[in-house]
């Protein structure tokens, strides 16, 4: 995640700059089949002339729309040369059987050669017995900075952060911190700010470069740093930095421990990375989809879809269970049945519009106790609105198609319940299960769409009855 | 979007640095009270010296709390002491209110103060003949360099960008590159790399401030720049910029006109929210809601819902009359009736797992030629284990309610066949959308429940009708 960006292409092996993607911006199908000829052909020269320019990134498409054996052999011809910052650029389970397949001492020195948080991103999925071999086979400073951050929870700040930084003391001048920077080889590859530390690596303050370049070469780092930072805790859920990133505008922040020490930082392309990740957690936690990712297997995808499916078979027989109770009116009139499903598919989809807005607005953090207030009025004031637009549509077309007004009143009057009930669960419900500490994206969709459809049901089949009984 | 990150909270009036957010992070009720106190008594001096310290984004919190006539009276008093950049963390909602209450020379002189990017973002949304009356009372230069983004398309590029960067000549040393950079008042409050252009202000390199650092006084420019930068067309879509961003990590990019000459820059922060807006609107889309806001009215969240809603009535009364086609059946026996939104309702919640997974993978350009093949197999072979599973289910859940081995039959057929056509079209109804230039995420979900509602009662009562026929 760290090199310098050049152009998009590969310039090497005789191939046209830009031939690496096709139009549709993927890897080109000529580009592949030029590395399959010098994979084929053992030719590890041509092999790094092709891969040696490419961004990590770039590398990282290329090894997904290889095979798994091409990758293996890949990896396996380039040997020192092969960049593993690549693999922190490929899907999970590309990454994983490629792992898999590596010898360990291999996977040392790769690892060796990356900046920390990469390391980390490769170290942490592999399982603990080999990641202790790997581990071992590094420098010792290497093994500890990355067994700290290992030790910190999945998904915390410690584990994305970066262990390289640039700190110098409260004294320094500008002039000396520029010449410590030119003498330097040691120096993590990018770095935005400059970390003021006291000789405990307390955090002092911080120094944007900016600020730093503006500044003649006498002035004390003390005089123009930022005294009064802001931090993560090394111990915080990735996502609370995020939301810290995107508040803020940041483009790097210090990660400090519980004697806030400094730590490690945390840069905005992890931070990219993080809300993507949770936009598509709670996109796919909403239609039931777990943790999955396309280049899973079909076992894999089967599992992350089971369970909400089983879930959803016991509400749809509970709705079925409902429509059993009325089947004597049903017997009345058969049309009934055919009637039914329209005011329950109306409540499905006006809930899940309004529990989509919501569970949205959860997850940005966007609502206080002022506009929960508001959200809910306004959400209620809707489903009436919609109920009561949907329920003359409904009760014309109704009227019309079975020549009976009667019907037509039956149905409006419950698609006037439903829509009301719809939109009342699905800012309700979500609100819900947050304040119960529960992820409202997880079980909001079930949920929901249950109760629309046994009201939808109930209330148009016992209204119809009703009506019967009445007439 | 600009200021220099200090402390999170107000350091002001009194009050303790950390009062501004309570324990949820919401804007405390305390602070606010003081805030409202200084409003009531019009005590200037004290809104400053709760105001002044603010980072914009809090400020931009504290005045979404407010209510409006607050909001207005924020502004007024604190008159040329408020920072019009709070106006860029709000949303879309309360900020056209609150312009639409001030006199435009107020805008104007507000404006005036704001990095380009962050006017631009305020002025876009003022209609034409207000806008034009602001642009007209701006200094010359920075009226024509925000008409020029103006003329970008909406969410281009061109908009979003930073017209304010540092360009320098190749020839200049690292040495007189500093002493400008010292010398000049005038240059942009954050920047994360330099420029270097030819006079015409063609890109010829880009420099970023680490590698600058680290480079001697006398070293030229030209020779330590990256003379292949990456750079984003001004014309192009924001979305597009963001996946630049995202693929290579980068922090700035500059922005190019046709002839190439480097007209802006991008930076991440404006990137982040990009990314942020795009989620929501794949999300929204989904769940048939338009570009809806949580602050936007009754009469707001009814325009943006009410189409998907009318498509809905229409596909569900198409359900209700494939339904109608089977009324003897119906009627020969009660129960199909009660039976039938069991096949539905499984069909309609497999297919938007697979629509789900579908559409968001196509919205992260994870899907090449070869990933679509491997997604349509996988989805096929889910459908049809998952078709196989719920048909053993549900089967037998219907043999044992029923005591009727035969109508468990006729049900877990219907059940196989709706699973795999919920498969098939979750996968290739968002991927026929993409083909043909339609965005996936706005009319997949109507249509793919659409077809697994029709299906699943056409399945399971033709199939009913069937068995009839036959015993």
């Amino acid at each position: 995640m760290t090199d310098e960006t050049t152009g998009a292409a590969g310039e090497a092996g005789g191939i046209a700059p830009d031939a690496l993607r096709d139009e549709t911006g993927h890897v080109s199908a000529r580009w592949l089949d030029g590395l399959r000829d010098a994979l084929r052909a053992g030719d590890i020269e041509r092999l790094s002339a092709l891969m040696e320019p490419l961004h990590s990134a770039d590398a990282g498409d290329v090894i997904e729309a290889l095979e798994q054996d091409e990758r293996l052999a890949l990896v396996t011809l380039l040997g020192d040369a092969f960049d593993y910052s690549a693999l922190t650029e490929v899907d999970d389970a590309v990454r994983a059987d490629l792992i898999e397949a590596i010898p360990n001492a291999d996977i040392a020195r790769g690892v060796a050669e990356l900046d920390s948080d990469d390391a980390v991103f490769i170290l942490e999925d592999i399982e603990p017995g080999d990641r202790e071999e790997i581990l071992n086979q590094l420098p010792a400073f290497e093994r500890l900075s990355l067994k700290r951050s290992l030790d910190y929870p999945e998904d915390s700040a410690g584990r994305r952060m970066q262990t390289d930084f640039i700190a110098i003391p409260p004294f320094w001048t500008v002039g000396q911190t520029i010449d410590y920077l030119r003498a330097d080889k040691d120096l993590p590859d990018e770095f935005y700010q400059i970390y003021v530390v006291d000789p405990g690596y307390r955090l002092l303050g911080t120094l944007s470069l900016d600020k730093f370049l503006r500044s003649k070469r006498d002035i004390r780092i003390a005089d123009i740093m930022n005294a009064d930072p802001l931090t993560v805790p090394a111990a915080s859920d990735q996502e609370e930095a995020a939301r810290t990133f995107e508040r803020y505008d940041l483009v790097e922040v210090g990660v400090v421990d519980d004697a806030v020490r400094l730590v490690g930082v945390l840069t905005i392309d992890d931070i990219v990375d993080v809300i993507q990740e949770e936009a598509t957690e709670d996109i796919q936690r909403m239609a039931g989809v777990g943790d999955e990712e396309i280049s899973d297997s079909v076992f894999g995808a089967l599992k992350s879809r089971l369970v909400w499916l089983c879930v959803n078979l016991v509400t749809a027989i509970l709705a079925s269970l409902v429509i059993g109770l009325f089947n004597a009116t049903i017997e009345q009139m058969v049309a009934l049945a055919a009637l039914m499903p329209i005011v329950a598919s109306m409540g499905g989809n006006a809930a899940t519009q309004t529990m989509t807005v919501t569970v949205r607005a959860l997850a940005m953090h966007e609502l206080d106790r002022r506009k929960v207030m508001r959200l809910i009025s306004r959400e209620m004031i809707v489903g009436v609105v919609n109920g009561a637009v949907f329920a003359v549509l409904i009760g014309i077309v109704t009227t019309l198609r079975y020549g009976n007004p009667g019907l037509g009143a039956v149905i409006a009057m419950a698609m006037i319940i439903n829509m009301f009930v719809a939109g009342s669960a699905g800012v309700l419900i979500p609100l819900l299960l947050n304040r119960l500490k529960a992820d409202p994206a997880v079980a909001s969709g079930t949920f929901v769409t249950t109760l629309t459809d046994v009201i939808g049901f109930f209330a148009f089949l016992s209204i119809a009855g009703l009506w019967f009984d009445l007439f």
